[in-house]
């Protein structure tokens, strides 16, 4: 934390300033420049207010350095953090990446079925699909519960594919534990910290969504609350922020994947339906997202979006998931990464996973 | 719903629309402009996806008309939503303007009892504490709990304010209903939609505060949440948003309160302490959320702000409190409302509410 | 300047950045805390950038902290500038509150004749209107140009009050100051750098409106550029920025004004007409600003609004004129200003103000 | 235009709205809905406000739907614009991926030599230096102006690259006519109407940059200030705009490269340095924009960033310009573009551009 003063300020006051960070159990340094002091103050300020600081007379305005993360940072594990599931080859993190597909809703077992066919074929190792909705209207439909649950297990023991789906409060996740490989936190629920808790004492990998306007350090500090429960499988997703931008549904804010890898070991996954909203976007941002170098996607399929319960507008037909694989596949080898895809059509005969 | 075609659409390709909205239920009215045709689709269509029709050949742009809520709009109950409390004469939303006033945190028996002294003193009829905190630091001081919700009972007892207090998930809020007079959901939680469910099944008033970057839609779909289970004591709260603005906290949008009153019956607060951050703005905002017509304020105040657990830097010192106290008195006539406090020290005598 | 180092940094490493700082002609003042050293660098760091710095191995972060301003920094003139205007007693910053009304562009002699005489009428000394318009689409309604001053000239000589009005370039500001009073430079112009510097050489007061993204830091800088170049008579102008939320054209951040208040001597207005862009609006945002301790007001008014070329929708008409004006009334002795209005219709005997 | 009527609104009260649209001159269609009725305005209403039929009674909120831009739309001209330069086989818009690269200001000739060199060894064929430079503080440097345009010359004799500089007022523009190949207009003039106007009598190609929060529309809106004087030689480029996130100077919005392409026929840039602030963002934001389809990149290099004038943080060495080259060749065969670079140091023995 560093104490500037204002340009006025005695050094009578500066004095004061040096006590009480003394008294407060910190070091206090003043410097002098030429137009006005400054006082760093170090020790362990993790967690700590101004404690009043700002408020005593001269002092000018107070700035604080100290990251308030620990576990999540790069600094505390310099090497990435590889993502790993039970009797399964897959990993997310590595050099591998990830394709994450599947509707946004399970909304029947045949439409869940028949899409998950059609990304199985195209060679996706991961399955996506909401049983649990977070709708912004009450009116709007929920999701099917434990019975969409049952039928993404079936997806699993049919194709082979792990499933990833959102939970949406304490209850949701203990069933998801019962049926799923991996719990998504989502952006409306980055800063329940209760939830964030509870995904912290999970034996599944989360995958913690951005919020709509959380910072990189809010995103960083929500999987702290994550990890420092214990669970150190932790995958997080740019899906878009928040901003005047009208053209997309979201911003989607790729400079934060370099800023991520940056300051954390964590691997980062884009999810461009969500971001853009808008079918005919959905390939270039994530051309994009794997350009900026991205571990991953998160990506809506659906095989008639005209129909979908939620979100049809974003999904992407079938044949342009595969014809997006087949162009990642042109992109990856520059960042040095693979497509964790079997070959299309090639899947049928791979071993089944099962479940520990 | 207007479906506004793109100026090389043939009238086939119109055509196909009409049939298509039809096939779905809806009605569509074709209208030819001098540049392009639009379609608009009238059936009761909340909740609804655009079912495709965006995908088709020839259509531009999909426009929406119809608010998705109900419960809470002006138009389904035109006059004012007046919140009351059993054998309490105090109301939120009538002619009365409220003041809710009280430490970011119930830190401790003898913290909150000295600030509650000071408040009620002033004439404040309502106090707010936080014994469950949202914090963005796992690290950081996360709140008294049970322990601390006993101290504010003891506050209500010993003082005759009302007490209102933040639940952070379902346990908390079942906690609280048994000590607090009305519950407050973070903004923070504002799309923690098990939560709005929850507290639409609360027997007590729901003060409901603006996310961080919510639109005035998602506030009002957010408060139809509650109301949608039964609950339709909902008071909104203004508290800042995020923007790219840098000289304050957050960006309090005070234009959000005509914009509510307009659209909804519903009671809207400001908070200027969790808005600005600083103490030397609160006062400014506190008058200008009652001269914009706010019908109440959510303001922190901390007899020893420098020794807070949190929030101290926004927190007015108990004087304070009574000077802005005193300057609402001033502004409040002009938007003919008046201040639910007592005259200051005369409180003393005043009848005890009585909890039932 | 506060160069941050990385925990694994070496004394080596810091070694090296003071080295280069002291090169660079400045002063290094390295402190050693519990996770990892920072260094305080001092000198006239004004206009330098980081000078590679942020580059060099082991530095984590640079954190600026001298203010680039110092004309327009209150620490540079700690009294209020008030700003005068020659053979009139009109003041804008000291304990007056100043109305600036009319519409929005010059679109006839009838018309600005007409909402002039009314303005007059309710007491205004103050008349805006735009002769040079910047319009988003090159197919609207550019402005009447020089043909607008004249008809304004003549509002003055008619009616006593003093004429503020847009420049959009160098060549309208030179024809401005042969008609008006008071130039107004545009929220989308605040960084139109050469328009900045041609106001500073200006002989008429600068009415700086604050662009749709600009920070404070950046207002303040480009008021600055006009104070740099010798006009030292600037009133900044909060018009609303530009952000997510879509319940009103732009954001109020009425909070910028205690803000600009600690940091400058300047005034700042608010327009609440812009910045919302609905009638129903204004009032309840005019309140809130004065409130809020700003110095005035630009505010929209038309006779007949149905038909203005420009922003019918934000122009109040002049009853409501008249009424906000009488609310103002009871808002202002709160915050010790005082409207520097005539009483309405008394006006008529007012001595005319003759331009020097 | 389409006028959405409240629920409660009657017969007499459409009647009126039709009656007063018609009495515009414009079209009226009511439609009525299971809720409330509409009614659509046709006609051409560019350029046309909401002429008070917001305010009239039973009116529920207006919105509109033809979008006010003509030259820049897909619609009127669906084949892409591809920019040709006099003497020259590069072109902007067509196959060809264009790089602008070079310093962000011209500080001196040797630096400006020295870079162009190694650019021009890298393969580059378009320079890129200012030599006007807006810039927040009146005590930066502000560029070298004609001194600045004459090394520019050189550099074009010298190396046959062709020059892209920034004119941030009419005078500048008319002293860049004389010695470059493309004129910028900079983010912070891109609503310098005046300017814009002026650009559009320009003989040269004009490379637009989007405000830092400007709307798809108005970015486009801008164009057409240049289109409708008769230049049809626009470039856009985005670079960055202002949110609250605070991990890079500008968020890189790079979804707004399919919007631009979907609604009009000018090409699109990407600026990754600006848009970053640092450099390490900047290769994988290169890689980025090229993946999501953009014609170009605009790129800051410097051999010496350290002692850049400006941004030097945000500079590329020129060893990492040449790796990002290679890169992008990767990438660019995935969206069907090529590289507009000629080998790296073959460079030497291509023909010089003559200027016209």
């Amino acid at each position: 934390m560093l104490v500037v003063m204002q340009s006025s300020a005695t050094p009578d006051e500066v004095r004061a300033i040096c006590e009480k960070i003394e008294a407060l159990g910190f070091q206090s340094h003043s410097v002098e420049g030429t137009q006005r002091y400054a006082i760093a103050v170090t020790g362990d300020l993790r967690g700590i207010d101004t404690c009043g600081i700002d408020e005593m007379p001269g002092v000018g305005e107070i700035i604080r350095i100290s990251k308030p993360y620990k576990l999540v940072s790069r600094e505390s594990k310099p090497e990435n953090t590889v993502v790993r599931f039970p009797n399964s080859e897959v990993t997310i993190g590595g050099e591998e990446f990830a394709i994450i597909a599947g509707p946004c809703s399970v909304e029947s077992r045949a439409q869940t079925l028949t899409i998950a066919e059609k990304v199985a074929a195209a060679g996706a190792k991961l399955f996506r699909g909401g049983a649990y909705k977070p709708r912004t209207s009450p009116y709007a439909f929920q999701g099917m519960g434990v019975d969409g649950l049952k039928i993404l297990a079936e997806v699993r023991d049919q194709f082979g594919m792990l499933i990833v789906t959102e939970a949406v409060d304490a209850e949701a996740m203990t069933a998801i534990e019962d049926y799923a490989d991996m719990v998504q936190i989502g952006a409306r629920n980055m800063q329940n910290f209760s939830l964030l808790k509870r995904a912290g004492r999970s034996p599944l990998p989360i995958l913690l969504k951005r919020g709509l306007s959380a910072t990189l350090e809010e995103l960083l500090m929500a999987a702290e609350y994550i990890m420092s429960e214990g669970n150190r499988n932790v995958v997080l997703c740019e899906r878009g922020v928040r901003t005047f931008a009208d053209h997309s549904r979201n911003t989607l804010d790729l400079c934060v994947i370099p800023a991520v890898q940056k300051l954390s070991h964590l691997p980062i996954l884009s999810d461009p339906s969500h971001a853009t909203g808008k079918r005919d976007r959905v390939i270039p941002m994530a051309l994009a997202s794997a350009a900026a170098g991205a571990n991953g996607l998160l990506v809506e399929v659906h095989h008639d979006p005209e129909h979908a319960l939620s979100d049809g507008a974003q999904s992407l037909f079938p044949n342009q998931f595969v014809a997006m694989l087949s162009q990642l596949g042109g992109v990856l080898p520059v960042v040095h990464r693979t497509l964790n895809t079997d070959p299309p059509k090639a899947r049928k005969a791979a071993a089944q996973v099962v479940r520990s």
